[in-house]
């Protein structure tokens, strides 16, 4: 893999991974308040649009990246919906 | 532009936008309590790394787009940090 790739890579796992802190932080505190609804409905359509987009050029990264997030944030809008 | 192309600028789009409200929401407020600092420290680390991605391919629209959600980011960076 050359370089270019690599920090493709790495910054891949970094905005996908970076949504797990604040699963855990809504799951374990219930406290939605300060979190923008709009935010994570309008990014999660994003996603889907991403995700769309993966599947029509058959790219495998971007399919499973975009599915991990597109889980991540439907819980996070969930807990919002359900503690506001 | 083909069919694959605008569903990827209408994603691009949304997940840049996105993060438009929660600025909003943020500086109106001055309330961050349930905003995961962990959450936005990794992405913000991430959309860097997209950068240098984008700027390693020439590639205009990854660089624009992240440096869009580079500086919005941060400014909710700047906020949790001051209004813990």
């Amino acid at each position: 893999m050359d370089c270019t790739s690599i920090i493709g890579t790495i910054a891949a796992t970094l905005t996908t991974a970076s949504f797990i802190p604040q699963v855990i932080q809504v799951v374990k505190t219930k406290q939605t308040r300060d979190i923008s609804l709009s935010m994570f409905i309008t990014f999660t359509i994003g996603v889907l649009g991403w995700l769309i987009y993966g599947i029509l050029l058959n790219a495998m990264p971007i399919i499973i990246a975009n599915l991990v997030v597109f889980v991540l944030t439907m819980i996070i809008i969930v807990y919002k919906l359900r503690y506001r």
